[in-house]
């Protein structure tokens, strides 16, 4: 039988500039624009095989980690493959010869290699290799930026995973969302230096989706307009700027302003919504000191920390400067899971900066775990196609490993 | 020898509407007006005598709780003394035959019955004792709006403290400080079913003191300008209406989202400023459960929380629903100190809103101290003149009570 199949993997993405507003919930229309870098597929991905034939059952079918889920009528996945179809149809209304694949059913089958524990989103990596892999599976002429419309229709930040390096996503004018799209401002080998740490951060209580987190915030915050409308915009351009000349200080001071800006809307909403901790605040006084030591050294920013919707941390830092900010986090924030240390920074020497004071750390230290683990990357490429020894489907359109 | 004293005692007060910010550091004028309500003296006070007398040696003492302090050259108490001597000046030139005071050494002592560790600002009442006593000493013809002004350079919230039951204290305009004031929105009797349950939380960690906090957060922060010109001012207006109306749901509303955007442009704070800890968020998530139970129920708002710059909540809550508050305080949060229940309010019988949800609260609840006291009083009068039986110095002005 004729089968086709493509077998991609997509990027995690970490905003700098954050995401956090709808002015469109159905088309998934940001309030702001936002910027990102994008994580190392090397150590964070989704792996996404789609698949198609004319032999196949009638209806779509998804699996996500080998358990199928529902394709529901209207919901947003079938929005993206509804989009995706027609851009094959029109692939195949200039090209007689094309096989038919947008009447065909779809076997979709994908795959994060990070536990759901470890905090991460994986709806933006997820969308993104679920667009890219069927863009590759019905071979469309479409740039990263037009997939990038329909993965942001099927979780906002995912358009931003269409790219590597640093990447802004654009909130665009139109009604109708076609200019609210991802751009790359910088790719991965303009800035490799760009290293990552992710401390995931143990919470007992489960907090408030981003979802219905942010039209909360949109619907009661008295301060979201000016952050959105005077606050957001400078900083786009800022951060644009400061990636374009690889300065690390701008970045990191943009970086952590907008994280925590991010979190004052949070807290302005009615409920308020908390997502920083006790642990999280603690890794941030720690971040803080030592940049308060680095500039009293006359050195330039070490470090920047950002928060998304939940107690993790992901700090940014210089590969050069990765070795004394593990080293401390591990100092201050033992982890009840190993490291596994893909750069090799705990054997490196490094030194603090001058002057950097403990105290800003409690008495004692926390507790083993109150960081559960440690994430090592850095800033990486875009989607990757795959050889199709990689694929996650048997012949038949089955994941070759179900739960 | 001629000897004068007067013994007074003046109240804490907890803001509604927050001050954060001073537009003029040195008259202390803030960037926006605030609201508080007055606390009762019979529970929380600070006592202070002022006394005079031409045989005292030169120069002038002042002791708290027993301990004698430097009246630093150019501080804010010898401001406020400069100022009160200059109106005792302005009696004594209309009256030849008013002692000359003025000319004279004064001896003060001040002492709070609240522990520090209690976590309270007792700059507020503190200075507002010293001026209002030193007022009855010289026999001052200010009214209470005016003594403000005084108390106001001392310690910009103790302005407050001259009034009780509700107060605004007014920005004002001019340059020189002379509308910045405080003026009573309605006394204590207007609506003497406002209680208020604070909850004393510990935190291992030192926050940032007020006082540098603040011109930090009007430095750096890009929320602050918009909070101050656009959101305090109607908020000014609501709580004013809500309070002559009697209307607790409006007064509560607008306490809680004033306090969290005080918190939020705190956090948009370069370093950022965090006050409220984990056990913090827990109490807030309490009320906030708490409340939406009551409005699910068909009832209004039961209460309000609201956090000044420490850890510790404040609860206003109507008189009839507070055996249910402290009791629910009581039981998701076991403190380490005995309650001494001054309204009897632990042997009332109570309910929660029908459909309360306990799973806001962590599993096992917290551990016993995590609030460490209660300390339940309600809206109180303003300065009190006590008898001179109730003087802290002797006839020689030292302090009967020494540390």
């Amino acid at each position: 039988m004729a089968r086709y199949e493509a077998t991609v993997s997509a990027p995690v993405n970490i905003a700098c500039i954050k995401y956090w507003g709808k002015r469109n919930t159905a088309l998934i229309l940001p309030t702001n624009s936002s910027l990102s870098v994008t994580l190392s597929q090397d150590h964070l991905r989704s792996t996404t095989t789609s698949s198609t034939s004319q032999e196949y059952e009638q209806g779509d079918r998804l699996w996500l980690n080998g358990r199928e889920e529902e394709i529901s009528k209207g919901g947003r996945t079938e929005v993206c493959l509804a989009a995706l179809r027609q851009w094959r149809r029109e692939v195949e209304d200039k090209d007689s010869a094309a096989p038919k694949m947008s009447e065909w059913p779809l076997r979709i089958a994908s795959y994060n290699n990070f536990p759901t524990a470890a905090g991460l989103a994986s709806s933006a990596s997820g969308l993104a290799a679920l667009v890219y892999s069927i863009s590759q599976l019905y071979q469309l002429p479409q740039t990263p930026s037009q997939l990038s419309l329909i993965a942001r229709q099927g979780s906002g930040s995912a358009c931003r995973s269409l790219f590597g390096g640093f990447v802004a996503w654009e909130m665009g004018e139109r009604d109708d969302g076609a200019d609210s799209l991802a751009v790359q401002v910088a790719d991965r080998d303009h800035w490799p230096e760009i290293h990552a740490l992710i401390c995931v951060v143990s919470d007992a209580k489960k907090g408030t989706s981003s979802t219905s987190g942010m039209q909360k915030t949109v619907a009661t915050s008295t301060l979201l307009q000016h952050r959105i409308k005077h606050v957001v915009p400078p900083r786009m351009t800022e951060i644009s700027r400061a990636i374009t000349a690889k300065d690390f200080t701008t970045f990191a001071r943009l970086t952590m302003a907008d994280s925590n800006s991010f979190h004052a809307v949070c807290l302005d909403t009615s409920p308020p919504i908390f997502y920083l901790n006790d642990v999280s605040r603690a890794i941030i006084s720690v971040i803080e000191e030592l940049n308060r030591a680095a500039l009293a050294s006359g050195a330039g920013l070490v470090a920047a920390y950002t928060f998304d919707a939940g107690p993790n941390a992901v700090i940014y830092a210089l590969e050069k400067d990765m070795p004394m900010i593990v080293q401390t986090i591990n100092e201050f924030f033992p982890q009840s899971l190993d490291f596994p240390d893909p750069f090799g920074v705990l054997a490196q020497p490094s030194a603090r900066p001058e002057g950097f004071n403990k105290a800003v750390v409690r008495e004692g230290g926390w507790e083993k775990g109150a960081v559960s683990r440690l994430i090592h990357t850095a800033v990486g490429d875009g989607p990757r196609r795959l050889p199709d020894s990689e694929s996650l489907l048997d012949v038949k359109g089955v994941p070759k490993t179900l739960v």
